[in-house]
């Protein structure tokens, strides 16, 4: 890595601004957690891993601001701030994940105490990311063989998770252990982390990869130019079903029907046991600019309807494995997820 | 219809530039038959029906244009013409079935009444598509029913046909009949004729539209939300394999595994019976710069490699019905499609 997405430096979170990349390498130097909340909402920190990460420091940042009489008060306002994240983002459940963790670390002795058990959590938080994206990408790079082209959507490199990334931690991982690995990346329509963040990524990491619109890929698989696909995610449900980045289902679909194996890349993090199946995933509805403008320049007639659903749900028929830190998990997901999350998995 | 794709007047053809939809209304006003040819190139001028009628009407030019001492001559001269159309783009059908009908209206006493032949041949090849365009949209309006959402791709409507439509044609058929429908139009990249050309034609038709990213219409799918597909096509293949705008074929895998009709709406120019199969027709390849940027904005980091096939192959199984003007033709497409095309049929 020749970036890092998201650091801590004594008080202050600096963010690689991901929505100028790969044009301005620009950092946000958040000291108001408020800021970290504007950038996770603005997908200047986006990938389910790294905005978790990103929220256990806002949190971290957002306790150190607070000036309270008692410990009362402090968790009071403290409690706010972790409302701002939680209405941040809808989908990526390491959000929700981390606000959790932050609440139970909130203890000690006093103000102070507190605030340095909630940095030291969101260190922890971010050290457990780093260690078990590189863990699944360890496992998951024995699944792709010598002379693969690996097919990609989106972006889940070390940008996305803030460690080693997923998807494309399996692909670099396979890369360094001497497999020849080529990547076809979509551009991932319509905020373009393929074309930007991927392509980016693969070309410092000096993996060959060919930029393909999203509505490429199926011709691509059907002229069995693709070995596999690699996808990662932001909420895994009980049973295997992915939310990740609108047009994975599409992928899904066709991978299933060309015989083409479908992974799923994502630290535990990412897996929501509280919900049976994706139905009850939260799909998040962004702004219609996003579609109907690109980089400030205007695509459609004036005054058109868009539609921009962030996510799709993915059914876990359509999935080959899920690939975690604790192993390479196959059909039954129920079982095989259940005993990955459990802390002796 | 308030444009005109294509309009012969008087020896000069005039274009309307779809590559600068919908933001300019500009004509090219071409008096050199390699005008024509650079407008079929770079897409000035796109849609198979509209490709054919273009060529014919370029090659009258060309005819028009020729100087030689005798028919001899002249007819060594109209083969360069025509060399030069069949070189302009290699998969829509309809340009070379214009290009062989063109070669035999070449016929009459002396040089200038064949050049009045042709002109004549390239007026009726443009009456007849819209005749036929106008008849499938009347016969394929009747898979429409009242309240349907359509989902369909690139742009099949009067601009790129020089007539009716296909399957906008259809869709604005239905309309005409008093069934309200709405269109969710996927925006195509990578030249994006969804979002600027359907959505920029159905709303001059009051038809309600709404885009989205290639990359949305499996989860709409999905979420029940389309009731039928209908798209054109480029190349029909004697069994009934469907050449068209790259990423049809996904959405005919997305709507199969759905359970939603996946209609072809085209003419009959554009069957070719003399191909067996899907697997004969010719992919276009363009410029990887089509991809990798947008309206003169870069969309990935500089020397990012690109693949840029323009079309791709959906087989027949996945083709519920092909609505030509000869009625609505149904597997097995072999003798449907024989007998739609013969003289007789």
């Amino acid at each position: 890595m020749t970036h890092i997405a998201l650091e801590w430096l004594d008080g202050r979170l600096r963010i690689l601004d991901q929505s100028r990349l790969p044009w301005d390498q620009v950092y946000l130097e958040c000291s108001d957690y408020r800021e970290v909340v504007l950038a996770i909402e603005e997908m200047r920190v986006r990938g389910a891993p790294a905005i978790g990460v990103a929220a256990a420091y806002g949190i971290a940042l957002g306790a150190s601001g607070i000036r309270a009489t008692g410990s009362d008060e402090f968790l009071a306002h403290l409690d706010e701030v972790m409302k701002a994240f939680a209405v941040s983002r809808p989908t990526a459940v390491n959000l929700f994940r981390s606000i959790d963790r932050m609440r139970t670390a909130a203890r000690g002795d006093g103000i102070e105490e507190i605030q340095r058990a909630l940095v030291d959590e969101a260190q922890r938080i971010h050290g457990e990311e780093k260690a078990a994206t590189g863990q699944l990408s360890e496992l998951g790079s024995e699944l792709v063989e010598d002379g693969f082209t690996v097919l990609t959507h989106c972006n889940a490199g070390p940008l996305a998770t803030a460690g080693y990334g997923t998807a494309l931690g399996v692909i670099i991982a396979a890369g360094h252990r001497g497999k020849r690995v080529s990547v076809l990346a979509t551009e991932t329509r319509p905020l373009l982390q393929g074309a930007r963040l991927t392509a980016w990524e693969l070309q410092q990491e000096g993996i060959p990869v060919t930029l393909i619109t999203d509505s490429m890929a199926g011709h691509f698989m059907q002229q069995g130019k693709v070995d596999c696909v690699i996808v990662g995610a932001d909420r895994i449900a009980a049973n295997g079903d992915v939310a990740n980045k609108i047009g994975t289902y599409t992928l899904a679909v066709l991978a299933g029907e060309n015989g083409i194996p479908f992974y799923v890349a994502a630290p535990t993090s990412t897996i929501d046991l509280s919900i049976p199946s994706g139905d009850e995933i939260p799909i998040e509805e962004r702004s219609p600019d996003e579609v109907t403008d690109i980089r400030g320049v205007s695509l459609a007639p004036q005054g058109t309807r868009a539609a921009n659903p962030a996510f799709d749900v993915t059914p876990n028929r359509y999935v080959s494995a899920i690939i975690t830190e604790k192993g390479i998990v196959r059909e039954p997901y129920v079982e095989g997820l259940g005993a990955a999350v459990s802390p002796a998995g």
